[in-house]
């Protein structure tokens, strides 16, 4: 639909009852941010939920009024006519719990003790997320997903939803994700929270008092996240070994030499701009946990049993942070348990960003699932 | 030789006068460390360069006289009865410019300003080190090398002493190199030298006149440098996501919760002790400037059409920095001048840092190499 404009606006609910957490520790009087596209159908079984990744919020698609480039993050996937057509379905965006987009944060204030929260925010984990966005269904008045949907640490929100509340969700589709982090995936999460948390304006997470912002080590952690987005073969093709300033080398540790140190500072210093420091180490270490076969003494497929949900799983040839194998854990712990699974290997060069990019085979594959499952029941 | 003990020396050589460097500076008054292992033949034909990575030295192989732990970084190769023989082969191990261990460094004084270096400490390549060890074996009385050998950063400077000096070279072993880096390693380069630059004990890198080190910078390149080395299987095998204190959760963003993030923190603590924050901006750089194929257009085939030696290639099925594909670039580019080359790709689960341990197909290919090939020219 060329032309076409999805205008939207964001919304937002209060909670003023307290939600236990992981932890042991509970959090009360937050708020969630939230949007929805397309109409809930008369008998609410066209709701479909959309889970974010890291760097990302409830704004999944349309553009809000008089912001023609404000389009959600998702828009080339859902949309009137886009392979989660909101002409059928009731989609729904949420901002998780410790976001720096809307829902109650870091920088927000501690009902309790009118401080900013700043490290005090309790530690969140994905299972928290899940058990969030189910009572913002429960207030919508919605008592059943069609689907839920989500891609990287969104996808893992979507498998959670299944194990959590497996009455509750028709389809799981499960993209670029895996069934926890490995000690590589670990490991770069822990290089950025120290780069963060090092970082002398960080002032062990009570910034905002002080006036600044760790923004030396949010550069840092958004470069090393950036680098395990990209594939190996996309940055050559994009960057290679090309000199920013044409061929004659400045002899320089400290000057930008090749594009793809001006790019990976470009991206580093937007993402400071903007993204909380707090909220970072939050989504890290709620990745870091999330691990559904733990409580069961680490067997994928015992942990799975309990879903009740027909599943999509979608993976990518070159994405190295969550890898095709990944996937294929998940596929075979589902079909262990005897679970309806798809599952579409996407042979795409762009490593883990592809979940967010144009691939027509990717975007088919979804709208075809979209098509002929989830509106069928 | 069980129980037997290479007691070594390391000496070090001045020279006044001035060597041009490739970025168009020159430097004079420095001293280059080394060690020599075995005894130099009546012919001078005998002799063996051994070419250091990153954090290494021109202590290769033995020991320190009362100092039992003190072996040589690749000690398991060079030694009597070792795969490099020194009961055959005079090897020789020299400290690069630029380092922190010994030879002339951004640490020493500039003798021009009475001044330390520094970040003024000239930016030096690849070509400008093979120059400087050139000099080195004149001043040794050494004609030519029976063969020159390297891991890494090290299998750079191998392969271009071919290029540079192709007269002087019967073989050149080249172990987990690459011709060059790719975008992803010059991105994991510039990550490391941020969090260095950035830091702000860094103070330009005149760090030394405040007695103060970048300390949190050198942490995170050393952690962030760390991962590259090592293969996921490795790290999934030695930590996988085992928790640091048993079985419960801590569940918080800064104490250490896994392994994984115990050992990269414990290796970042001890680099950050002892190793130069300049030293590391500067070989990052040389790893970055190197390519020797960028003078022909990129095309390698041309660049090493100048080399007279033997080759032998070896990669490591699992180094992801330095991968196989890379060493099979420059086997191609080396067969297409009808170059003698031999080439073992070691399936071994180690990762780059393969090329340090005791895989004893590894060794034992080496070893075949310099028994067959290079003690017979």
């Amino acid at each position: 639909m060329p032309g076409f404009f999805m205008l939207v606006t964001p919304q937002s609910m209060h909670f003023a009852e307290p939600l236990p957490l992981a932890s042991g520790r509970t959090i009360r009087g937050y708020d969630l941010a939230y949007e929805t596209y397309g109409t809930l159908n008369a008998d609410r079984s066209n709701a479909v939920l959309v889970c974010h990744a890291l760097n990302a919020s409830h704004h999944v698609a349309g553009v809000y009024a008089g912001q023609p480039k404000s389009e959600g993050w998702w828009d080339n996937m859902i949309g009137p006519g886009k392979p989660v057509d909101t002409r059928r379905f009731f989609v729904i965006g949420i901002n998780n719990l410790g976001s720096c987009f809307g829902s109650t944060g870091p920088m927000h204030t501690h009902p309790d003790t009118g401080e900013v929260y700043g490290a005090d925010f309790p530690v969140v984990t994905v299972e928290d997320w899940v058990n969030a966005q189910a009572r913002l269904l429960d207030r919508l008045g919605i008592p059943t997903l069609a689907a839920v949907l989500g891609g990287s640490l969104g996808g893992m929100q979507a498998l959670s939803w299944t194990l959590q509340h497996p009455e509750r969700v028709r389809h799981a589709v499960v993209v670029a994700s895996a069934p926890n982090l490995n000690a590589e995936n670990i490991a770069f999460n822990e290089v950025a929270r120290r780069a963060i948390v090092t970082d002398p304006d960080f002032h062990g997470g009570h910034f905002y008092r002080h006036g600044v912002v760790p923004k030396r080590g949010l550069r840092i952690a958004r470069m090393v996240g950036h680098i395990t987005y990209l594939s190996d073969d996309v940055m050559n093709a994009k960057f290679g070994r090309q000199l920013r300033d044409g061929l004659a080398l400045k002899y320089s540790t400290q000057d930008i030499e090749f594009q793809i140190e001006s790019y990976l500072r470009h991206q580093g210093d937007k993402f400071s701009d903007y993204f909380d420091a707090n909220t970072y180490l939050l989504i890290t270490r709620a990745l870091d946990y999330f691990d559904p076969a733990r409580a069961h003494g680490g067997d994928l497929s015992r942990a799975l049993a309990r879903a009740q949900a027909s599943f999509m799983l979608v993976s990518f040839s070159t994405d190295w942070r969550f890898s095709p194998r990944r996937s294929r854990e998940i596929v075979k712990a589902l079909l262990d348990n005897r679970r309806r699974v798809s599952y579409a290997e996407i042979d795409a060069p762009h490593g883990h960003d592809a979940f967010l990019l144009d691939d027509p085979r990717y975007l088919q594959v979804v709208r075809a699932y979209f098509e002929n499952q989830v509106a069928h029941g």
